[in-house]
């Protein structure tokens, strides 16, 4: 019997119109480097979505590479990034904004991976002098690590406050469908009013093959980040493969179907464990669902089943629904915990 | 009626093979970032190749990634890469090799591409000393940026040299497969007993959809490069679909008949430019093809085909043949400038 | 009537035998770059202090200069630097190290600006994985920014630990004169034993002029330093002076005749604020006195005297007294703040 | 005996005055990192000297610091330097240009040390594309590494052909002092009208103790190059003994005076040369002589004389002169050279 398959929506497939984008996009020469025929519509359409006519799109290879550089084409050497202590940026990117920017990260203290107006405000407002960094950009994941959803609300003040600051505003949108199913499409577009700056707008989490999309709203810097773009080794020569995937995806909203599948399916799994007497410890807003499970009962479910241990202290592990997760699934690991739970 | 297509090789498509091969291995789920079993399969293809156990693939983005990766991971800060001033690292890759490694350049004079071993030596053996960067490895295309091919003598010296004044050994293959046609496949398995270091092995120009092939033949830098391939951007979730189109396009090594297919039709064209009087201005050792042609008649001929003007003091134009290039294209190309020529 | 100086030992000037070593090695030729008989005679006096003969000295231009170097010249760009939170080269060095050398800064929590054993050993033991840095170096300060000492024991306890878990051990001792003169000079001498990997020695905040000391015990860095301080912009050509200059406060360990007096009047100092009902806040082991004054104190306070507010949401101020200190200074300060509290 | 000294005028010692500005800005406590009155006067005299009052100067170690800091803070990461082949910055700076800014240096071919007009503009009118860094500054030598000046028409015309281009313009003027001799003051202060963006204004070859003045007359830039000052080490806490000292070089013009008898004692010896037959190679302008001598002769020479070999190939030898080289020395020079030429 194949593992049930719950460790990270990277880890699973493409659906057929994503590959059927490739197979067609490839089956005949084109432009190299971004001058191809669907990297312009793909504009036109990012354009079109956003209501939004300055703004410039780039296709790179993976999350990391949209985060590091989106931000540090934005910024000079002394100027750092405020993020959440438990960003992906932070934690998962192997220090690249530090080796490739040379920009400092300044961290937030966070609940369930949200950060706070006050510890951004404190952070912001700190005196400026040589001997330190300067702060200049904040980056927000949406949804956090944890799978938690900032509110339309949430985002309008943080915003605001960034405006008060004359912070720029960077959004790690690497699962953004699963937040723009829980809100509304409304408030995806309402991202350039709001001011924000440089937009990670992930694909590859729901059914994307290979590439992110990173959308650039600062004018002044769409020379630097196209050349930014080529140093930092992001400049495929078949880009167009890549925008005819994103395009298929987006193709009437096909990608958000995904999404709010994947959604769907963390909400039956967050049922099933509240009817084992299982409490997720971080609200299930979109496609994660967090949970303490016994070191007895995780060795048992790993056998069956593939999830990721958060922290080995407190026992959480993280539950990872996908574009391709089945109820099924769902059911299959739900009996398997009843099951393990029983038998400890 | 569509232009006639010899702009790059890396505008060409794919073979079905290859997307193929993408569309199978997308169709579920597998491990992510190069834990999946075509990546394992492919390392083993490939020291299986080399006949080499000790060495490291690394999947990744373009070419440029694929020089940058392997070089960067080499050398500490202070060291200097030694190259042809036509080298694609130098031109084409804008100062991507200064901005992420920090090492400088030191530029070679070359003739046709080629480096020479006397030019080398003189690089190699200059005074050591604390204000000068220090000569640490030799970036060798092959073949050339002109199409050009060291012969396995040429390559053999060279190596020799390196070994005698202590440099490491890159070589940048984004085109290999044409020199491995050339040369023989015994040629390439013979390169890890010459002390190469690390080469940049191409697969893009030559039918591959995304994705370049790094192998890294120097033990001591292996933990560096794994981290250094995260930290530069080049650690991508769905690695397995990178690895998969490598594998269709070795099976059985079909990606030598698509460099063979390509080599044949840049000699098609070779010929034909000489009877029409165009001499060649470089010898056309593999898919490359350059000539000097008068403006006017340049400005006719870019109504009908993509090409890529070279250098506009000599009028010198690269006519690039791809896997995809057929016969037919090269005679409708030759026609056209039969015409075009008497008519001027 | 001048104000009374508790800003910064930085802000003091120098003992006249530091100018005059100036003036003597400043008077006739000498080679460059470190090629002079002062900087081989210091490195030879270093060799003995330390009674061990691998190690190189560097004079460089500053302390923030001596860390980066230092530290930059031992590491990968994927190892990361573990460090206290309120460490200078964190909080007080712009993210030089950030941009210098591309490496993570991983913080710990501190008390009293001294880190635990248990939060290094958290630190140090994290699962390595190329998504995240890797620890490799501790820097640890001593005297720490709140100018508590670290005993013999705690730091033998922290070396160990490093040894345990292969981490380098860098030790800024920007006051470390300070230390040296509680602790003894055999503690200094223990450093090699105890496996001390690279030591910034400060004096310019002990009487020195211009430059500090760096001195690194790891061999296998030796070539790799030498250029990087080139690199780095710390060669010097008249590094004759520098050296001179610290010969000449290292001579019959007048260096530490200065940094006893400033413990010293620290100490008086101290002793004063406990007699005028005010609690240092941080135990006074060396030069500096960490006090809450309530605003209105502070804002009459400074118009007789510099010192520096070290938190605004505490009324901590830091009082720093230096080799120029006199015991009038203190006095005069002591009585000017009875005064204002009274008055208040 | 003594050796002659003509290695290299950063071997000479300082002038008393020089020495006794250090002993008096050093004698009492003052404000740390550039805010003492020194600096203060420093800059008022600086803004007084160019007639100019938006500009901003900077204390660095060295002239490599003017140098990288200068350029660096003016440039994006993917803007190249265009500079002469021989110029310091890419020969004798350790690229550290490339490895602190990340910046590439364009190499201009050169004779005696000068750029053309042609080469110049050739490397400036290249076609923009991401594939290529972009040209963004030039930086020009005055005097060039051969002791050449240019005159003022060639700096106006170099200047206008920048002005055309957008690109900037740096001037190291490690040696202006011996410039300013040749020309006359009025060029020094006509640079702002010109055009210059940034100037390293050398006073350590020239009687200086420790520390290199910049000048910034770019407003844009102001406040990054401030961060990158301290960020690329460079933030001294005693800065005021370097603007003591700079000041009184400035007082009086007496760094002129200094100059003006370096280039007299160069010219003796030039005309010493020609007398026995030595044939300078390059024109003397300022204090330096290069003339070919026979390894042989050189052997002797090095007997007595301390000297520079430029290029063992052509046995090209460079000699100093200082401010501290005597007339009595140029003749024991001349007399020895005399003796051994016979003798061989």
């Amino acid at each position: 019997m194949q593992k049930i398959q719950l460790a990270s929506d990277n880890w699973s497939g493409c659906p057929q119109f994503v590959t059927d984008s490739i197979v067609e996009s490839s089956s005949y020469s084109g432009a190299a480097y971004g001058k191809d025929s669907y990297s312009l519509k793909l504009e036109a359409e990012i354009k079109a979505l956003f209501l939004c006519d300055e703004l410039k799109i780039h296709l790179v290879s993976n999350g990391t590479a949209a985060n590091v550089l989106g931000i540090s084409s934005l910024l000079m050497p002394h100027e750092a990034v405020l993020c959440s202590e438990v960003s992906h940026l932070h934690v998962d990117e192997c220090g690249s904004m530090e080796r490739l920017g040379g920009n400092k990260l300044i961290l937030l203290p966070e609940t369930d991976g949200k950060i706070s107006l006050s510890a951004l405000e404190m952070a912001a407002c700190t005196s400026m002098d040589v001997h330190r960094v300067r702060p200049r950009i904040l980056s927000l994941s949406q949804p956090t690590e944890y799978g938690t959803i900032y509110s339309e609300e949430e985002i309008k003040s943080i915003s605001r406050l960034c405006q008060k600051y004359n912070l720029l505003l960077h959004m790690d949108g690497a699962r953004i469908a699963n937040a723009i199913c829980k809100l509304k499409k409304d408030w995806l577009q309402s991202l350039p009013s709001l001011g924000i700056s440089v937009l990670s707008f992930g694909f590859m989490k729901n059914g994307g093959a290979l590439g992110e999309l990173l959308i650039n709203f600062v004018k002044d810097s769409f020379e630097r980040m196209q050349y930014s773009q080529k140093q930092l080794l992001q400049l495929n020569s078949k880009q167009r493969l890549v925008s005819a995937q994103i395009l298929s995806l987006m193709y009437q909203d096909r990608y958000l179907d995904l999404a709010r599948h994947a959604n769907k399916m963390a909400s039956l799994l967050k049922d099933g464990l509240l009817n084992l007497g299982y409490i997720p410890t971080r609200s299930v807003d979109s496609n994660c669902v967090f949970v303490c499970l016994p070191p007895k009962i995780q060795t048992e479910l790993a056998k069956h089943c593939d999830f990721y241990e958060w922290n080995n202290l407190t026992n959480e592990v993280r539950l990872l629904c996908s574009w391709s997760t089945s109820p099924n699934e769902i059911e299959t690991f739900l009996k398997l915990l009843a099951q393990i739970t029983k038998g400890t």
